[in-house]
């Protein structure tokens, strides 16, 4: 049976080895499009695109589909394994060592969109290829499009992103691209420059331990704090974490707006606070919304 | 005429020639009670007590003046030079490298407090060494005490600042200090030590162009955004203009509290955001409260 999701989200599907202060953990349940997915997931339906090989665990299918993530757009390659990534957070917690990349199935990866997930009326593109990203654009040409990147691509694919951050309604990114995007030391600045540039309507700048800044248009600014976080056991999928905060708002509360955007950034926070207590994604295993709301409200408290 | 200061501050007095990305200033006016003092004359009457040779230019001590400081605790010592220091911020706007310093008359400094200063209800201990600061707590018991450090005294005076720190109401830090001090990388974790191990009433984390954390009792704990500030010139003395803010703000509302040290620790990151826009204190001659007001009111809605 096929549904409209609220949301559909497209990113990668891996198998991560992380190291970090407190151990390693190898081959966890990882990729954009899961974290994403499973954060999003307490607010809203989630239409998931992807790949993996046919050796990817039978028990993380089964525990995406018990977060009611709708499956139907995973594509599943047999004979060929899943994309892994391994890395380490021992120098810096804030930015990962990646040891090896094996794109495996990720490395040929055609989104395709199930026709009913094209009906979503928002599009989540999670960092793969900006090319790719413009290819599912262009299929869903209405819905509320919102997109994170990497890096990686900022220097290996730099005017196929341009083109999606024209593309998109909101664009998230963490400090380190957006200064390196911009060739700009300075945050704030660096932040305005992608407005000028690209007029999305927010521009969400995640800085880790050190909150988010929110830019909108003609000047508009909003600073939110990280949530307090004294024990960060692995930040990996942090920033889709957030993402999937503040998709699963909108589809609650409707597109972002100057009075809401703050709140949705508060939600996306929570999210990516609770995320970092544990390897992969085993902190959202056992969260409920009640859960959620109640760190919102202690976001709330934090800066008032 | 003597008069009773709201405030008692003692920190340095120097000539400060700083590089930074916007150019070289030479024997500018500098030194913690000098940004201290100047910050907090905006909203307070200021009695200060510091060290200078008959080099320092009468130009500056006009100019203290002026902004209605107090200066009959300040000593001049004939035939002496003024502490110089020089450094820059070429590598990294957060952290100064010290080219050199001539401690000169700073070396020998012994606060004398006038009679009437020791009226003051607030009191306010820039970083000079923790002895010293412990001799002038001892002679203002009762007042309301505040003080700051730095990283040089973490590790050649930490059993004496450790006595400092037991004495005060409220300690000022900046996030590095914190790390250092506790031996601790997480910086939540490193503020909870620090309330745990000496109780003060608040302890004020500054986090530079990442804002600030409020520790109280009980758990208690505040985030308070930078201002976005695109051209930081000079990050010279932002951490005493800081507690220039805040002091500047008690004086005119009384001693901290829970409902109250959020919007004080407003005015002090707005004295920063303005001081950082110039050369030494050059931001702060034809600055008004109103502005001040005005900024504090933007940083209000940042964050809401």
């Amino acid at each position: 049976m096929s549904i409209i999701p609220d949301i559909t989200a497209v990113g990668s599907m891996a198998l991560d080895t992380v190291t970090t202060h407190y151990g390693t953990h190898e081959n966890c349940l990882g990729g954009s499009a899961v974290y994403f997915s499973m954060s999003a997931s307490f607010q809203a339906k989630v239409g998931l695109i992807g790949v993996v090989g046919d050796d990817f665990p039978k028990e993380h299918t089964e525990l995406l589909k018990e977060h009611g993530i709708d499956l139907e757009g995973l594509e599943v390659v047999k004979g060929a394994k899943t994309f892994r990534w391994s890395g380490s957070y021992l120098n810096d917690v804030n930015a990962a060592d990646t040891h090896c990349t094996m794109l495996n199935v990720f490395a040929t990866f055609e989104p395709k969109i199930p026709e009913n997930y094209k009906k979503a009326k928002t599009l989540f593109l999670a960092n793969i290829l900006p090319s790719l990203q413009m290819k599912v654009i262009e299929q869903m040409p209405d819905s509320y499009k919102v997109c994170d990147t990497m890096n990686f691509y900022i220097n290996s694919a730099r005017d196929e992103l341009e083109k999606v951050f024209e593309k998109v309604n909101v664009i998230v990114m963490n400090d380190g691209e957006a200064k390196m995007f911009t060739d700009c030391p300075n945050l704030i600045a660096a932040g305005k420059k992608i407005m000028e540039r690209f007029s999305p309507e927010y521009l969400l700048l995640k800085k880790g331990e050190h909150g988010s800044l929110v830019f909108g248009r003609n000047g508009f600014m909003k600073a939110v704090p990280a949530f307090p976080t004294e024990r960060v056991i692995d930040p990996t999928g942090a920033g889709d974490s957030f993402a999937g905060g503040v998709l699963g708002f909108i589809a609650r509360n409707g597109r972002l707006n100057d009075e809401n955007v703050t709140e949705a950034v508060r939600y996306g926070t929570a999210m990516g606070s609770f995320l970092v207590t544990a390897f992969s994604i085993d902190a959202f295993r056992h969260l409920t919304l009640e859960k959620i709301e109640e760190r919102v409200e202690a976001l709330r408290f934090l800066s008032k």
